[in-house]
């Protein structure tokens, strides 16, 4: 078994998959349910991951995310949609699920529900889908370390347009918006122009700055 | 070695850290270089981490993060502060970088350079701003994962006063705004009101889309 950071320098966003080759079913679940159990905040958990599977989908997608080859040439694309809102319904959902599950109701957690009650719903939803959004961010680098786990390739995407995607899969209906696109693979043998090349990140002196 | 479902079971937002309990230099190198390591979009890691351990520093924020006992009673703060702005100057860094790293200029990099510079310097600061603070949640979510691995406890936190903060440790003169904190430490054997409390996920089905 390999290391968080051994895993983190074999990953690169591949840009060509093998389309002969599927991720199978027992990985394509690891791979959720890490996402599943990332963190987000107050728990709320304001996103769905979307796997897509059908090829007629993947195919009107790709147009509407600048062609790129892996969007039908993976065989999972899982689409990470956030809540275009927070209603006062979906914060007492997860709060009541919360206390269904821990089978009692803790009155810190019964003040902290009214504080979001107090203050979420009132905020435009924009600035409530853009909240939501970043949590997704979460579950993305939870899933690219779960598919390093596993030597499964994927390319995180924001290059795409998210109205037409919202539509191809009839996002708006269930209140989600798309944010990311993650399709799931393996590198293909040959037509990848980044497989080979170093993965570059600034030195630790120019990306942490100490305060002592 | 736990495998990484394990792992995410494990942490929780601890709530109460251990004053009296450190962590190693050696460990928070390997959270900070998990982070580092991390996809951003473009490559251009448009974010920094800080590293406070400085006690005044951290007695200042707490204030103004709701007080929370985990600022000043953790090892080592974590602060991702992203870019105020996408400039010229900082996508041409990154872009400058990549081709030193890798020994040779790429047309169709060169031309990836370009789309941006086209692109990113002409939005407002605001949209940069939001577009890079996304990023750095793709670093959070891989740092919940590296402490975990070391079994290090921390607490991501999106309640905090981030003007007064980016005042205190004095990030706007370094183009930076304060994102998220994420306090280092190990839980303490009393005083935290959730480290016994069950973690809750809405279940799978309730969280996965499936579209066949």
């Amino acid at each position: 078994m390999t290391t968080l950071l051994e895993k983190l320098e074999w990953r690169y966003a591949a840009k060509k998959l093998d389309s002969n080759q599927a991720v199978s079913a027992e990985k394509v679940d690891f791979i959720l349910e890490a996402i599943r159990l990332s963190a987000t905040s107050s728990g709320l958990q304001p996103y769905q991951v979307i796997v897509v599977t059908n090829p007629e989908l993947k195919a009107q997608i790709k147009p509407n995310a600048w062609d790129q080859s892996q969007i039908t040439d993976c065989s999972h694309l899982l689409v990470f949609a956030a809540w275009d809102n927070y209603t006062a319904e979906r914060i007492n959902m997860m709060f009541d699920l919360v206390n269904e599950e821990r089978g009692f109701i803790n009155e810190g957690w019964e003040n902290y529900r009214q504080m979001l009650l107090h203050n979420y719903p009132q905020r435009d939803a924009e600035t409530n889908y853009q909240h939501a959004a970043r949590q997704a961010y979460i579950g993305l680098g939870t899933a690219l370390v779960a598919a390093a786990e596993l030597k499964v390739d994927c390319t995180p995407m924001e290059g795409f347009d998210p109205a037409k995607v919202d539509e191809i899969l009839g996002l708006s209906k269930l209140g989600l918006r798309s944010v990311i696109l993650l399709p799931l693979g393996y590198r293909a043998a040959e037509g990848d122009w980044l497989v080979n090349l170093k993965k570059v990140r600034r030195p630790r002196e120019q990306f942490i700055i100490e305060m002592k």
